[in-house]
């Protein structure tokens, strides 16, 4: 039934089911093993970690288990943003502090991580897999990265970013389709055109590029991942799934809102950091709502809504927390990453067994 | 191969393939007849004909094909804005006027056929289909319609539009992902938020209402035929796919924009209408971007375009013509309706056979 694609065969795993490598803490040592173990890909989601954390989580995650599995970063660049600029960014966020009862934004000294040092810990550490999303790395990047052995995978929003993905030299591309929760990957051109749908995007671009194609957005069953591979693509990438397994480092709150969720429950807003993500509603979108064009580019706003994203997580407010959701929220459910990713082979094979039956 | 689901039994056709219902003087008799011959349902798209005209239409469709075929109407009430709102209506279009030589748009009489009168004709002619969208028509059509025997199928972009349709007694639900070309069904909640895509869409619907399920948006070939019967679907609703067959009564402009059209040259606007529909970018959007708060709603903003579209039709202008399409683009092609429709049975079994063999 599961014959080896040219996925599973390059990625070396029993099932074509990546877990999206999303940051923010959601992505345990033990959520990326047990996927891995269950003949998934985890996907360490790194992009906030520093350094010396992220070297951490590898090594935890190979003492977990020795099968293969993914690191994705961000692929960003310390902005510097005017001192004027930041005094008005911050304005727009005063009011919200005030209602939330805290201190204005505190300026921060870095917006983000350091990308080069991030990526010299993913080359030393030898990683199978290598993902990435919101551009493609340097080219001296993806050539050490290529001398260790570590397998590349980027993430395309339209076929042209398929196209340059493949110029690049990497191995797999993940089709990002507008359904999925979280940041989108759009690197080439205009977010809003870019919000293509999973059904259109996967066979447009595996008609384009001779690689393998991963679909990522609103897949959250079997049905879901048969129709993605009936597309064209030869594996899915699942992110809000696996955000309410009892591995996930989601809030329990974050959780609750998912599995309450509803088809239109998200919105794509710029709030929380400035770039294009989609997440659940709540009082901080709202909020901004109307303003989106005095919003900071990312990492800046990012950084900026630090602090009130961490108190409304230690408050346990949904209002203020980036709650990042597909629109697959219905079909959210409960258990271990591995019952999870099994139930889902077994519900594809039932959709196979049906078509087989001649039940077109 | 292809059983008989019970889409197929109710609408007493041989695959499971809908043309959508597009208004605007695509669907012509020619198109209609030629998709139900070829096995599927073809769909007058009547939304903007005059009643007299309907029953020309049913009439020489009848006369090319004894097979079942569908009306789709849009349900519409005659909005009665003040003569102030309407001034400051036709002001937002006076500089695009200008800007094609065109005197200010006329204030029309009406802003849209009468949906009473159009309802009476399809009651009359006893159509074996009835479609429609962006509301649930009044009770008593519904029943009148179900008496003849015509069988009723309504439009969804959330499930909770999809049980309201299934709580009115429609037989069947199309499910209209956020890929779809033209005007959004949407009538209870948010636009915004409705914009679920296909995929997510689907199995979300098809979980909770116990109607067979036409998915509709992205869908161009057998890949996605077999793609949407995988997510819970029993059939597919294709609209972009038939704009540019021989039988299309789309303006060549149209037509040729799609055919060399991306996965990314639509978006979801109200520059044309007034009510959000996807259709591919031009000029005419550019001009009202970032004024869609001034545009009055559907059908005034729809009847006061009336004047600049058609001119740019006859001057075979692209940039002001409603450019209705999904974001299938790259998929489209030329060939009779027929020919078209078998290629995606041929395709989708084609994914079985794929299947079948074991190549998940």
């Amino acid at each position: 039934m599961w014959e080896q694609s040219r996925l599973i065969r390059m990625l070396g795993i029993r099932y074509p089911i990546i877990q999206a490598g999303m940051a923010g803490g959601s992505t345990t040592p033990e959520l990326v093993a047990a996927v891995s173990e269950a003949g998934g890909l985890g996907t360490l989601g790194a992009g906030y970690l520093l350094p010396e954390n992220i070297r951490e989580a590898i090594r935890e995650i190979r003492r977990r288990t020795s099968q293969p599995f993914a690191v994705n970063l961000l692929v960003t660049q310390e902005p510097e943003p005017s001192a004027e600029e930041l005094q008005r960014s911050r304005g727009l966020l005063e009011p919200v502090h005030r209602e939330m009862g805290l201190t204005p934004p505190e300026l921060p000294v870095r917006f983000a991580p350091s990308f080069e040092a991030q990526m010299e810990v993913v080359v030393e550490e030898e990683v199978p897999v290598f993902s990435f999303t919101f551009s493609i790395p340097d080219q001296k990047w993806l050539d050490q990265l290529r001398d260790k052995g570590t397998l590349l995978i980027g993430t395309a929003t339209t076929v042209r970013e398929g196209e340059l993905l493949a110029a690049a030299g990497v191995d797999l591309v993940t089709a990002q389709g507008a359904e999925a929760g979280g940041h989108r990957g759009t690197f080439a051109g205009s977010f809003e055109q870019a919000l293509v749908g999973t059904m259109a995007l996967v066979p447009q671009l595996a008609d384009r590029i001779d690689l393998p194609v991963i679909a990522a957005g609103g897949i959250m069953d079997g049905r879901g991942l048969a129709a993605a591979l009936a597309l064209g693509a030869e594996g899915v990438q699942m992110g809000t799934a696996f955000l309410t397994c009892e591995e996930s480092g989601a809030h329990k709150v974050h959780q609750e809102k998912i599995l309450r969720g509803t088809e239109d429950s998200t919105v794509v807003t710029r709030a929380f950091s400035g770039k294009p993500a989609r997440g659940i509603h709540n009082g901080f979108i709202q909020a901004l709502a109307g303003r989106e064009g005095e919003i900071p580019p990312y990492p800046v706003q990012n950084a900026l809504t630090r602090d009130l994203r961490q108190a409304a997580a230690r408050r346990k407010d949904p209002e203020g927390m980036s709650l990042w959701a597909g629109q697959g929220l219905r079909l959210s459910r409960r258990g271990s990453a591995g019952e999870i990713l099994r139930q889902v082979v077994v519900e594809a094979e039932g959709v196979w067994e049906r078509f087989r039956e001649g039940k077109g």
